[in-house]
């Protein structure tokens, strides 16, 4: 039995952050009013069971740090300071109060690790559970957000952290990979890369600030990505497959070296950056990077080509599918 | 055979107004990049098949604007001057591109009516047709923002143009009524009413110039609307019922006077304002309002009581229930 639906919004806002300098009117009034300081940042992401994550499989916690992680990762993608998200809920009335607190309590998880209040939100009936996250960011004063349309050739192409994670942690979830010579620490730090994404906001700052030229956050996967910036840039990006960061275990969940680089090409969701940055800004970046705690790997260059090209330790062009992020599915 | 989902957001994109002053970075970026004026309102609502709309009883365009119209009325009840809107889809893979257009044409339609522009999206498989949509209002020079609480005790409580005009159509729709000495005028009048809403934006710039105290937009319901603005102000609302105007048809449909009365305050999504203001202010709201071209009705007065009472045409006290919006259902 559903407690009354106000009774239930009341509780979740307690769950949630929800007050900052730059919110004069909270959620609860026909709209959130904020003081926005320069330029906003806004985009939306819509997370729907049995398209992006199943149930029991997923525990509600990491449904809504995925969600919000979505959202997060594209600010961090711009180079935005984070502000506010704005979180819709369909929720089947089969869902307790308790397992809509337990999700609550993961947007709040991914929220306040990612630096955004909650300043609105909505909570309606749906035959499966969906999220649907709006967050917006902003602006630094003199760093100027950045897009993917700025890549120039000659520039480095680079990417945060390491790759893979995530992709390999859902084959462990699923069932669809075993690994069983995975000890349980790279076994359960895979998994972590899927359920308690961490959008890389410190780090895409810093990408900003030592001046990239474009970028994204890889949630389609390293090859679609490429191909988002080197058509919006207008630009080819050649990528050396095999300077790759990958994730350890990988390539024990892929099944070989190759297997892992393909996954970490193909799998997405790692919420990873790619940018592409001067050569004389690397120094600055990679020290900024370092200092955010997960590195900076150069892994190819901007060329006057057309197209993202992906090529294996033996030069060899790859050709590789992108991960539908909106079927929850390698695409054909 | 859907098409690839690139070409089809690509597709998509062509419907909808996409560009204004404001927009530095539209659709098709990780973020749209905006340069805000001042404080900005901001709201997000879902709107789920089954739930708040059945298909094939309502055409995939009112569909769209029924979602788009959600946003824009709380923009409109906040007095804001309209921005920008984001839009989420989740599609069942049954539907066609062609059917994505026409909800993309119904989403464009009321997005032009109320003069925002759709600076970015998400479109994702689902197992039931749903859209959310953020929509983002600014603040105008020396008109602030109005919120639900403040309503002062004596304020008369208005209401913009007329009410049970969208649950009467509702129930002409879906066949629970169907009045038939209902000439097809109002019949069509009634229906349009629940397929297309129009948000009272420039209603709702109005009264806040004019220096309403406190507004909402009628979505739950006049009874449960009451109730959110007594609440939030901490006041009494006492309302007489017999001074809401009806749209006509809303008597044939409820079968009587009183019992499209009742419809009127507990139907829910006219999409009509109801604003407390000051006894000095009402002449000049009254005169913007008529301007508007919907006009301003006294239904009430604001006291130091508690909550909402809605009084009938002998004074009675009654008890409504409001428009459950989350459930697209009366609310027990």
């Amino acid at each position: 039995m559903r407690a009354s639906e106000f009774d239930l919004i009341a509780r979740l806002r307690e769950r949630v952050p929800a007050s900052s300098a730059r919110v004069r009117v909270g959620s609860g009034d026909d709209a959130a009013v904020t003081e926005p300081e320069g330029a906003a940042a806004t985009t939306i992401d819509a997370l729907v069971e049995g398209v992006h994550f199943t149930l029991p499989e997923f525990p509600l916690a990491a449904v809504g740090r995925k969600a919000m992680a979505a959202g997060l990762s594209d600010l961090a993608a711009m180079g935005a300071e984070p502000g506010e998200a704005y979180v819709a809920v369909g929720a089947p009335d089969a869902m307790s109060d308790d397992e809509l607190v337990e999700l609550a309590d993961g947007i709040a998880e991914t929220a306040e690790l990612g630096g955004v209040v909650i300043a609105g939100g909505d909570l309606t009936a749906a035959p499966v559970l969906f999220l649907c996250v709006t967050c917006v960011g902003y602006e630094r004063p003199g760093v100027p957000l950045v897009t993917r349309a700025g890549a120039n050739p000659g520039d480095m192409v680079v990417v945060t952290g390491e790759l893979g994670g995530a992709a390999a942690g859902l084959a462990l979830l699923t069932g669809a990979a075993s690994a069983e010579a995975l000890d349980d620490a790279a076994r359960s730090s895979l998994v972590a890369r899927q359920l308690e994404p961490a959008p890389r906001l410190a780090g895409g700052r810093a990408l900003a600030a030592a001046g990239a030229s474009a970028m994204i956050d890889i949630s389609d996967g390293l090859g679609a990505d490429a191909a988002h910036v080197a058509a919006a840039s207008g630009r080819g990006l050649e990528i050396e497959l095999e300077r790759v960061p990958l994730a350890a275990g990988v390539e024990e969940v892929a099944g070989g070296r190759s297997e892992g680089l393909r996954l970490a090409a193909e799998g997405g969701e790692d919420y990873e950056l790619l940018a592409t940055i001067g050569a004389e800004d690397l120094g600055a970046a990679r020290r900024a990077l370092d200092d955010a705690g997960y590195g900076l790997t150069e892994i190819g260059v901007v060329t006057n080509g057309d197209g993202p090209v992906l090529r294996d330790a033996d030069g060899r062009e790859l050709e590789v599918h992108g991960f539908d992020h909106r079927r929850g599915s390698p695409s054909g």
